[in-house]
Formats: structure tokens, sequence, C-alpha cells
């Protein structure tokens, strides 16, 4: 049967919390192979200024252990 | 006074969390009427070949019963 | 050593959780000074006629204690 | 053995929260048989001219599947 | 779009957790305006000489900011 | 400095959930003496014959530790 | 993109919780198709003259809406 | 109406989880009669050597008052 | 029957919790009266250069209103 | 296989967390034997005339159940 | 002092949990060393033609780190 | 954008939690560079002989993945 580990990446972006969501992925796919699905574990923010300037959204990454 | 019922759909989208959520009430539209409000519950994806090829928003919709 | 205070406001958009996330600083940035981050709390919507009218993002929104 | 289900429906009343947990299940007998316990799962409700006007009980209703 | 504020408020009474919710939506009520919902958060009480002295009731109150 | 124990007892009542609570403190009252708060943990209750028949209330029960 | 609906069910058993599990799968065959997985929420279980004699298992499951 | 008192053993177990928690409550039927159900509150393990030597669940125990 | 209010404040210490705790209770001082009670909602920190350097908590304060 | 008890006791201190749970377990070490392990599930405080005057620590302690 | 680490591993069996639990298990032994404990965080499994083919459980492994 | 990872540590001490949130961040650094945050996850320790010996602190922190 297959076993999959998690890791937990904080992805940002200045868009959007899907933008963000991608740029985790992108930079865990540089250390694991065979990512299978994400999990949302947290969404937050920085402010300056007033203004939103940075959306930052904890996901845990689950990939397949290799034989 | 009025009563609701909530059901719990889990809808997908290519490109956003927002996308999948009207994907869900959509859905939901076909079989319930009288919808109200939604709650997000749960945000996952799937990852492929090293990318997000899905956004998943478990969302539990409010609908209010007929008389 | 600096001291913050958080305040929960509830953001509004008809696009998607980012733009009600950004509505929500921008209100409280009328009445506080030298926010910081936020931090998402609660996801929901108003569902009309069977679509989304409303995405709606409860924040709490962390700001410096001026001295 | 006994399998159940449960549904998941919103209670109002304009009295107590007793009362909005009374409207659920009396809702649910309408469609359902055999109901055995219930959960409260949130309470809340609706302001109006600065007097609450409703009180608002979600419960989770088990009932027991019939062979 | 509206835009919310959430402000928390422990509510108390001798008799029930309703009068406790009515008690903090009063108070609120002096400071604040255009109230909306209410949300259960916790509910205590004390207890002094064997007997149950008050219901306590933490309430988060979401009111409409004014433009 | 005071140290207190806590105890977890589910109270029932046909009326409501604050007689529930009442119940569950006065057998507590029992074998405990000095109980100073309660924490309303779940709230359940029983269905019969497609009506409410009993309100069941957990609360953690504070009492002070004699010396 | 594809849809999912969940609900929840309370299977029992005997002698495991795994049982349960496929007790809860096995009803909710009967009125649902293109089942794909399932969520434990809760294990409890009933206790008789001191022995435990049935496992409760709540799971939600998933499925897949029909086009 | 009846009252009912919890509390919490940990059972362990070289097998499973459902064989630990019959320990729990085997346990617990030295010191209280009248044990009515369990909830399970957490599961653990010890591993030794590579190997998963001890199932461990914590169990809440509900179990009635006698008059 | 009293009434009270809660507000969150995050307070940051060199040293300790303990300590960050007092700061935000000293700092919420300067524009409440009547403060009752603290809760901690959340633990966190900075570190530079390999080392904590702050000691970060959240805490709800409680106050009494005054008429 | 060895058994354990959990029971739940508040500790107080006026000077840190750390000193209320010692509180907390040298109380406890009155009444039961081999106490093994603590986890800490609730931290707050009393504040009188704009100071924390005490610290309060919810321990849960696990003890072996004596053959 | 001891330090530890913790990983999350999602192991599955088409048996039980307890089976997917020792899957998780066996696979972090072939890259860590001095295991200690693991914590059940979920439990999930997958459906295919109406039955119950996989059990999945996400444990926290926590091991030794060696000096 | 920055990108950052996260990892779990059980940091222990005999005197306080926070020196066990020291001890766990000492030990992260000799295998991760550029660490900017810690999130308390748990608190908990181990007692002998009627005393408390050990505070433990599980402590999720985030670095800086480095270009």
């Amino acid at each position: 049967m297959a076993i999959y580990k998690k890791i937990e990446i904080v992805g940002t972006s200045k868009t959007s919390f899907a933008e963000a969501v991608k740029a985790a992925v992108a930079e865990a796919g540089k250390s694991v192979r065979k990512m299978s699905w994400f999990e949302v574990v947290e969404q937050r923010g920085a402010i300056k200024d007033g203004k939103v300037v940075e959306f930052q959204v904890t996901v845990r990454i689950g990939f397949k252990v290799e034989d």
C-alpha cells in the first residue's frame, strides 16, 4: 500500500490566496517529487501603509514516498 | 419562525477558491431551492506533475425549508 | 517592547475572498493606524436566486499601539 | 447492528435556545422518522433595533435507518 | 458593499443563557448602533453555596459600520 | 495560592439547558464542597416519537480544594 | 469539474472501529452511488454490564454527483 | 432525571485501538458501576526499535450516578 | 447583573511568556479600567540569528463595564 | 498493559505559568500516586488594580493505576 | 535535556486503522532513527464500488534528535 | 515573494516553558538557517516522584527558504 509524507509550507502572493498556494507548491516541487494534494491550514497576510501587501497561506503538502 | 437545512458540498475549480465555491452552489441549486448562505468548511486541492490542478472547497449551504 | 491590539472586521466583496479582505482592511484603516497583519478567521457568503452574491471574510487585524 | 444518519437543521425561536431546538426537531420530523438524539453545533441570533429578535440553533439530528 | 465590526461582550443573568445574551446585547447597544447578529462563544457560570447563581454567556456581536 | 479541581457531570432536564445545568450542579454538590464555577462543554438531547424529551448538558465544575 | 456531496452516517460494530466504518459505508451504498472517500468524525461506543458492547463511528462519506 | 459523571482513562494494548478501549473500560469497571458509554478523546502510541509496541487510547467514560 | 467586555492584546517580552502577559495588561490599563481577568489565546515569538528574541502572547482581557 | 487515569487541576501562582503547574502537581500528589505526566489545557489569570495578580493553569495529570 | 522532532506520515492499509499506523511507522523508520511515539491526527479512507478499499491514518511521529 | 517552511520540534527544560522553547530553537538552528518565528503548539511535561521534572513544549518553527 502507498505511504505519503506531509510537509508544511507558507506561500506568499501580492494578489490572492490561490496564487500564494501555487507559490508554495512550486517551491516544494524543488525538493520533493510525486506531490499529490495540499490542505490549507492557515490564511494570514501583511498590511503596510493601510493596504494589504501580501497574502500568506500555510499549506500541508502530501507526496508519495518512492520505493 | 423560519427553519433552515444545511447540506455539505465539495466544489472544484481549476482557477481559484471563489470559483470552486460558485461551482458547489450551482450544483446544489439543481436539487434545493431558497438557498440563503454558505460557510467554508475546508480548502484543499490536487497537485499533478508539480502543479496545482484543482482547488477544492467544502461548503455548508443553508437553505430555507418551504412550507 | 512593542504592543499590538487586534480588532475583528467582516469585509465583503462580490468577486472573491481576497477582495473581501482588502475591503475589511480599508475600512479598519479609517479608525486605526499602524496596521501590521491580518488573520482570516471565517469565510462565509450570501446566496440569492441560486447564485453567490457576496463573499464575506472575518479577519482579525493587528495594529501597533502608538506611544 | 443499527445504523444512523445525521442531518443538520437550523431552528429559530423568539424566546430561547431550547425552543429553537424544538422547532428544528419538529421540522425534521416531517421528513425523517425514528429520530433518536440531537447535538447542538452552533448558537447564534439576530438583532434588530438593539434587541434580540431571534435565537438560532444549529443541531445535528441522528435518526435510525429503517430496514 | 457593507462592512461589519465584531465586539465581544459577556452578559450575565440569574435565570438563563437566553437572558444573559439579552443583557449583553442591551449593554452593547449603549455604545454601538446598527447591531445585526450575535454568536455564542462561551457559556459559563458562577456557583455559590452549592447553587447556580449566575449564567454567563460570551457573545460576539456584529454591527454595520456606518458611512 | 488556591488550587481547584474540575469534575465533569452530565445534567438532564425536560425543559431547558439552564435546568440541566442546575441538575448537574445539584448532584455534584452531594459529593464535593466549595464549588465555584461551571463551564458548558457539550449540549445534546434525546428525541422520542418526534419530540425533544431530554436536554443534556455536560458541564465541567470547578471547586476549591480544602486545606 | 467534478462536484461531490457529503453525508454523515453512524456505523456500529461489536468488534472494532474498522468494522463500524464498513457498516456505515455499506448502508450509505443503498441510497447513493459513486462513493469516493470517508472521513472519521467521531468515535464513541456503548457499555453494558461493564463491557464494551458496541463501537460507534461517525463518518462523513463523499460521493460524486452524477451528471 | 438521570445524572451522569464522566471520568478520563487511558487504556493500552499491543494489538489495536479497540483492545485499548476495552482495557480502559475494564479498569474503570473496578471502581465505578453503571457505565453507559465512552467517547474516544485521543489516540497515541509508543514506538520501540522502529516498531509500534503500544496503542494508547484516552476515553471519557460516562456512568450513571446512583441514587 | 454585571456586564464585561473583552479586548484582544498582543504583549511582547524578551524573557518569558509571563512577562509578555504583564506587558499586554499594562498597556490595556492605559485605556480601560476595572480589568478583571485575562485568557491566553496564542503564544508565538520571533527568532533572529538563530535565537529567540521575543515572546509574543495574545491575551483576551475582560473588564467590567461601568454604570 | 498499563492503565492511566487523568484528573483536571487548576494551579495558581503569583509569578509564572510554570509555578502554577508545579502548584497543581503538588496538590494532586496529596491524593494520587504514580503521577506520570501533565498536559496544559488552559492558561488564564486574574487582574486587580491594573496588575496581573495570579497566573492560573489548568492541567490534566495522568497517573498510573496501581494493581 | 532531550530534543525531539516530529514528522507527519500517512499510512494506509486494507484491513484496519492499526495496520495503517504500523505501515506509517515502518516507512518512517527507513529515514529516521530513535522513534519514540506517534499521535493520530486524522483518519480517512478510500471507497470503491461501494466498499472500503483503504484505511488511511495520518500520524505525527516523534523521534529523538541524536547528539 | 518569500517562501517559508515549518518544522515541528519538541524542546524540553527543567525550569520553564520559555527555556524549553529556547532549547527547541537552538536545536533546530543546527540544521536550518534563516529561522524567522515560532508558534507554540502544545505544552506538556513529565512528573516523577510527585514533582515536575521536565517542561515540554512543541513549537512549529518557520524559516525562509533560501534561493
